[in-house]
């Protein structure tokens, strides 16, 4: 870990963001729905995809022409449980929004509502449109097409999606089910928080550019690529590469787009599921079950010195309380990137 | 490898397990489905799921009144696109079957259909039941919790499912994907086939019952357990556990039943989905863009040494077709199992 960090608190991160979005053309609504994401990202721990992105992913990527800030919605095609819509090419955190939003419409009437997206943009976390599901009763599944830095089994070269998923189920009174999980064995964001604190990764992980084993983070970030989940076949490489193909299936190809190894830098494809849980069973007896599921599995025997075990969402769900009332720790790198950038687009700063 | 293999024709040991489970009071089109799926398994090379486990799972499981064979059937709820059915502790295979039909005429309609099953039975390769979609021109997802040898992340000891999951998407002209995984770093099943043949495992694969790793299968089968998909923390094991507790979401928990910690050996709960293509986009658009991912991903550079580039059900399907046509070799002894089976239940035995 090199150097202090900057402790803000989340409103005034989130403020911030609008004001820098707002000096690109991004409507207020659009920017205050990505900075709710980027910053909710952070409030959990998941700095890989938080405002350490805002400046090299979004705001370039609006420069640049490659996300559009003010972008048509076309719905493609309709069902009474099913859609397709193309956003061409907006911001990825406002389109997974509304297409959760429309998932979750049609779970009301159907039970269950599935959207496809294409033509949208990298959306940060997954985790945040599973999320807009429990607090309606729902089980939300997000699913999307990541950048093409992953390695396939037995392969030599960064080749297609570091493609993502997740689930979000509600658990009554306590933290909801999140699991948040890259199809990779390590999201590319955690490689890239190595490398800003100088520190190793586990042999296994990654590939340099030739294609050779690498625990340096900067062989990955020259070219090099990260392995799929299982690593080596062996140990289960084709279910992290299966998984990986299965998401590009649901949003690449559903929605008409093309799988993750034929989308460019920052274009992303989305797919969004909504189950309502009552068209099902109740929700108490659902509850109850969560509940029953989670104590059994906390008291089973643990090996000697593991910590007690954790459930999917549970470590983010405690950092997240923390950090709403402490305040969010920013890495000095993510404070300069910023400052900068409120330089350069006459942003009144006022982080610290 | 131990023992020479027995090839039988695919049509013989089907008549056969017919034969074999109307003895056991199975009504006539039930045998005939649980037949098809385990020689289905058998012929895509899936040994684990096969006839090997006729005698130990089913006929012992109806034997001994943990499997029933005429079970009255329930719809608990129902919706234009979901479903709970309560499958009276029937054969898995048939519940399976229609369960996955319920999902395909609910797709028919809604353009999806999810359709969670409470109080089934092990239900043998979750790939069957998925590949039922892509010949009607639908994307087939089935999930199932599994008995309960997983070892959480940190743990010491057996607890949870060895839940899996299967995606089936149509790919044209060419063999259809088909992912078919455990969310465990193997099968229980594949643990068995090398106690069957004698070979030890990779270290990382199980523990024994104290908790220690262990390279025995010997050591699984006495009570040990096996490891999460990722293996370890460091890489990605709370990813395959989260994958588990999703899939016990959708069966155990959207049906009613509980998570597979409160099922007995034997018992399970499913979960079905089916997504009609033309829904969202036309079935020819959807197999031209898998063509292209498939093609793209293949053309991709390789390691030195590795062969080439395997999409999920690429390797089944090429063996189904072999088998189709040369017949199934069977390990001596699960050919020693079936013929005391016969022996047992005074069925004729035509396998040599």
């Amino acid at each position: 870990m090199a150097g202090a960090r900057l402790i803000v608190p989340p409103e005034k991160l989130m403020d911030l963001t609008v004001r820098i979005l707002g000096t690109l053309g991004v409507p207020a609504e659009h920017a205050r729905i990505t900075a709710e994401v980027l910053v909710a990202s952070d409030l959990r721990g998941v700095e890989s995809h938080g405002v350490a992105h805002l400046e090299p992913f979004y705001v370039r990527g609006i420069r640049e022409g490659r996300i559009n800030p003010q972008p048509q919605i076309r719905l493609v095609s309709r069902g009474p449980a099913v859609a397709v819509i193309d956003r061409d090419q907006g911001l990825g955190f406002v389109v997974g929004h509304h297409a959760m939003t429309e998932a979750m419409e049609r779970a009301e009437k159907s039970g269950a509502g599935l959207v496809a997206v294409r033509n949208s943009t990298h959306f940060g976390p997954a985790f945040y449109y599973a999320m807009m599901a429990p607090p309606r009763g729902m089980i939300g599944i997000s699913l999307t097409t990541g950048g093409n830095i992953t390695v396939p089994p037995g392969g030599a070269r960064r080749t297609y999606g570091a493609n993502a998923l997740s689930v979000a189920a509600p658990a009554g009174d306590g933290a909801p089910f999140v699991l948040d999980m890259s199809t990779s064995i390590v999201a590319g964001g955690k490689i890239e928080l190595a490398a800003r604190d100088r520190r190793r990764i586990p042999r296994g992980w990654a590939l340099d550019r030739d294609g050779h084993p690498t625990r340096e983070p900067d062989d990955y970030l020259a070219g090099g690529g990260i392995l799929p989940l299982g690593g080596t076949p062996k140990f289960g490489a084709y279910k992290g590469f299966g998984l990986a193909l299965a998401v590009d299936i649901l949003c690449g190809l559903l929605s008409g787009s093309g799988a993750s190894v034929h989308l460019a830098r920052l274009q992303a494809s989305h797919f969004f599921g909504a189950l309502r849980i009552e068209a099902f069973l109740p929700l108490a007896e659902f509850s109850a079950l969560m509940g029953q599921m989670v104590e059994t599995l906390k008291a089973a025997p643990r090996a000697p010195g593991a910590g007690p075990l954790r459930i999917a969402g549970e470590v983010e769900h405690a950092l997240e309380e923390e950090r709403r009332a402490a305040g969010i720790p920013l890495h000095p790198e993510v404070v300069d990137s910023l400052q900068t950038l409120c330089q350069e687009l006459g942003v009144t700063d006022d982080l610290r």
